[in-house]
C-alpha cells in the first residue's frame, strides 16, 4: 500500500520509513535538509517549484530585487541530497485513520511521519471582500502585483491633469505597522520620491504621500519600545506619515476610510493580518484565532504522535508562555528539532522538548537605517542597517543569489535607482477603467 | 490645439516642433537618443513602460536569466535627456488629416513629425486558432508563460507513471528554423538534459525529445549555406532532433501534426512567422504580406512626408531591392537615420537616403557555440560563441544589465545551472485538466 501510494519510488534501502514534509518555507526546508543522513526516505510537496525568501519580498514589491533573486528551485536546492524527493503538487487534506496526505493531483502518499509546514497568507480579520483592493504580500505573484500597481500609479499620475485625482494616484496606504509594513512603508516612500523622481517630468518628490497606518499605539510592536520610537523617526524622516491607533473601516478602490476620514489613495497595501493554512482544517483539531494549529513543546498537534506541525502553521509558546512570532528562525529552528526528534525514536532516545533560541530580531527602514533587538544588545541607525543586510545575504539560499542580491544593493545604493521597474501583465487594456475617485464605481477596479 | 495635446507640458523654448514617437524598442529608442540634442520636443509613446532587450528573451523563456535583466525602465532610460517626455499609453489609431495620434486613455496629441516603430508579434499564418498550444516569444509575459510551461511539464513528467503521457510530457517542439527556433530549441535542449537532470529522480537526459521543425530547407535561412550546415550540426550535437522541409498541418493541445505525423508533445512553441503591428492600418496604407508598411529610401510611406515608419513595422529594401531584415540594427539606424533627417530638415539642408549599414549576423548554438556571418568574415565555434556572449553584452541597455547577465552566464556556464527557474502564476488549479492525450480534450487546456 505505501509502497505504492509512492508511486514507483524504490526505496534505495528497502523499507526505511517515509518522512512526508508539506510546504518548501523555511520550516519544511530546515527539516529536509537536517535529515540529510537519516535513514529515511523523505517526499516534500509544495504547490510551487520554488522556496521563496520571504523577508526580502518588499523588495520584489517596491522593484528593488527581481523574483529569481529571492527565490530558488526546491529541486535544485535538494539536488545533491539522496533520500529526498520532491513533488509540486497541492495539499487537500490528511487521512489520519490511513496515515495518507491527500493530493489535487496525484495518487494519495502514505506517511510514517508527517511535518506539516504549509505557512500562513494574509487574513483581513473578515472583511475577505477588501482582499481586491489592498493585496497583501506573501507570494511572489502578490509582489509583482504590487509592483505592477505601485508603478502603474505612477505613471497615471504623471498624465493626470485633475489634481485630485492625481492626488489620489500619489497615495500609498500601508495598513499595518508590523516589520513588513514598515519596510514596505519605507521603500514606497523611496521609490516613490527618490528614484523615479528624475524620470518623471511632472510628479515630484513632494507629490507623494505615503500613509502608513497602525492599529496599535507603536510600530513594530514586537520589538523594544526604544527601537519602536526610532524605527517612527526614520519612516518619517523618509516622508512616511505614520499614524498610530488608527482604526480602519473600509478599503475600496478609491482608497481608505480610517477613524471616520476617507482618504483617496489608488494604492493601499496590506500588512495587517496572518492567518494559518488550512492545516488545522486537514487534522481536525483545535487552532486559536490566527487559523494555527496548537502544538506542545514536542510539535505536536493533540494527540498525533506522528505528526508534527511547525513554522507560521503552529502555534507554540515558550517556556514562559510566550507566544513564539511568526518568524522564520522559529521555523527553521523547529524544522531542525523535529528532524532530531524523528531520529531520536529511530534510534530508540528519548527527544528532548523544543526551545527557541531567540537570536534577536531586525527591521530596515529605508536605505541606510535599521533597527535590531539582540536582547541586552540594541542597535539603531547605520551600523544595524549593514548589519541587516550582511544578515540577509548569509540567510539567502544560494551563492547565486546572495552575489545578485549583494551587487544589487551595492548598485541601487550608489545609484539611488531601482533595477527592476517592471510592469508586467498585459497594460493598456485595463488602464482605463482602473481608478475612479467615486466610491460607488470602485467595482470597476476588480480586475486591476 | 497642439499645446493643449500636449497636456500641459510647456515646451521649454516656446513652440518647437513636436516629435512623437511610437513604440519604445530599438527603433524608437535610438530616434529618441540620436534627437537629444535637437531643438525638438519629443513624446515617446509605449504601451508597455519598459524596453526589451528582444534577442535574449529566449534565455527568459528557459530560465536562464530574469525578466529585469534583459529590460529597462524607458523613462529611466532616457531620465537624463529633458526634451523627451514618456507616455504608457495605447495607441489606437493616427488622424493623418489633423496630424494626431489618437490614444487609449490620453487626449489625442498632435504632431509635427511622427515616426512609427511598434514592433511586430507573431503570425500563425491564419491558423490563430494555434495561439494558445503554441505561444510565441515576443514580450516578458510570452517569455515567463513559455518558461511556466516547460517547466510544468518536467515537473508533470517526474511523477506521471503512463509511459505514453510521460513522454508527450518530456517532447518540446519548436517550429521555425530561424535565429529565435534555433536558439530556442538549444536552449530547451540544455535545460532538459544537463540543467535540471541532476534534480529530477525520474527523468534521464535520455528521457527528452526536443523536435526542431523548419520549413525550409535548412536552418537559419538568412546566414550563408556553411554556418546553416554548422548550425544544423550544433544543435543535433545538443540532442536536437531537427526535421527540415516540414509541413505543420495542425497544432493542438496533445501536439503537433507534421507531415502527417501526429507527435504527441505537451509544449510546443512558435518561433516561425511574424506580422508587423497594425501601423499599415492606422495609417490607411500599403501594407506587404507580413502587414509591414512599405517604406522608400526616405523611410517614408507613400506620400506621408510627416511620417517615418521604422524597425520591423516597416518593409524597407536596400540599394540592390533586397528586403532589409527584422533585426535590432535595422531598427537602430533606421531610427537614428531618422533622426538626422529631421535635425537636417530643421537646418533647411537636403538629407540623403536610408542605408544600411550590415555589421553582420549571429546566432548561438547552446552554451558554447554559436555561428556569426560578418560578410567576408564567417566564425563559428567557440570563438563565435564568446564574441556572441561579448557583443550581446555590449549591446545590452544599462551598465546594471551588463554586469548582472555577465555574471549570470559566467555562473551558468561554470555550474551547468538555471537561476530563473520559477513557476509563476498560481499552479496548483490548474494542473489537473492541463494536458491530455486525446486530442479531442485538447480545449481543455486553453487556460493553462
Amino acid at each position: 500500500m505505501a509502497d505504492k501510494a509512492r508511486q514507483g519510488k524504490a526505496p534505495a534501502q528497502g523499507q526505511r520509513p517515509h518522512v512526508v514534509i508539506v510546504g518548501g518555507g523555511f520550516g519544511g526546508l530546515a527539516a529536509a535538509k537536517a535529515l540529510a543522513g537519516a535513514a529515511v526516505d523523505i517526499t516534500l510537496i509544495d504547490k510551487r517549484n520554488h522556496h521563496l525568501f520571504q523577508p526580502l519580498l518588499y523588495q520584489v514589491a517596491t522593484a528593488g530585487l527581481s523574483p529569481a533573486d529571492i527565490a530558488g528551485s526546491i529541486r535544485a536546492i535538494l539536488a545533491r541530497q539522496p533520500n529526498v524527493r520532491v513533488l509540486l503538487d497541492r495539499v487537500y487534506g490528511i487521512d489520519r485513520i490511513r496515515q495518507r496526505v491527500i493530493l489535487g493531483e496525484g495518487e494519495p502518499i502514505a506517511y510514517d511521519w508527517l511535518i506539516i509546514a504549509t505557512g500562513a497568507t494574509h487574513s483581513y480579520f473578515g472583511r475577505e471582500e477588501w482582499a481586491p483592493f489592498a493585496p497583501g504580500i506573501k507570494t511572489i505573484d502578490d509582489a509583482t502585483a504590487i509592483r505592477r500597481r505601485v508603478l502603474l500609479a505612477l505613471e497615471r499620475a504623471e498624465t493626470e491633469a485633475d489634481p485630485d485625482r492625481r492626488k489620489a494616484l500619489l497615495t500609498f496606504v500601508v495598513i499595518g505597522g508590523g516589520p513588513t509594513g514598515v519596510e514596505m512603508a519605507g521603500a514606497i516612500a523611496e521609490l516613490a520620491r527618490q528614484s523615479v523622481s528624475r524620470d518623471f517630468r511632472h510628479i515630484t518628490p513632494h507629490c507623494s504621500r505615503i500613509i502608513l497606518l497602525q492599529r496599535g499605539d507603536r510600530l513594530l510592536p514586537s520589538f523594544p519600545t526604544l527601537l519602536s520610537a526610532k524605527a517612527h523617526i526614520g519612516v518619517e524622516e523618509l516622508g512616511v506619515d505614520v499614524r498610530l491607533g488608527a482604526d480602519v473601516q473600509d478599503i475600496s478602490a478609491s482608497g481608505v476610510t480610517v477613524d471616520g476620514e476617507f482618504i483617496p489613495a489608488a494604492t493601499t497595501i496590506w500588512a495587517a493580518g496572518v492567518m494559518a493554512s488550512r492545516a488545522a482544517e486537514w487534522l481536525g483539531c483545535k487552532a486559536d484565532r490566527a487559523g494555527r494549529v496548537k502544538v506542545g513543546a514536542d510539535l505536536h498537534p493533540d494527540d498525533g504522535g506522528r505528526i508534527f506541525v511547525i513554522g507560521d502553521t503552529a502555534a507554540c509558546t515558550d517556556a514562559t508562555g510566550r507566544a513564539l512570532p511568526g518568524v522564520a528562525p522559529v521555523a527553521k529552528q523547529q524544522g531542525q528539532h523535529v528532524a532530531r526528534v524523528i531520529c531520536a525514536t529511530l534510534a530508540g532516545r528519548e527527544a528532548p522538548p523544543f526551545r527557541y533560541r531567540d537570536w534577536g530580531n531586525m527591521a530596515t527602514i529605508g536605505r541606510s537605517r535599521a533597527v535590531g533587538d539582540f536582547g541586552r544588545v540594541r542597535v539603531s541607525g547605520l551600523a544595524a542597517w549593514v548589519l541587516w543586510c550582511v544578515a540577509h545575504i548569509w540567510f539567502l539560499t544560494g551563492h547565486r543569489n546572495r552575489v545578485s542580491v549583494g551587487l544589487t544593493w551595492l548598485w541601487s545604493y550608489l545609484t539611488y535607482q531601482r533595477g527592476a521597474r517592471l510592469i508586467t501583465g498585459d497594460v493598456a487594456p485595463d488602464l482605463p477603467a482602473t481608478f475612479e475617485l467615486a466610491p460607488a464605481l470602485g467595482r470597476k477596479a476588480r480586475n486591476v
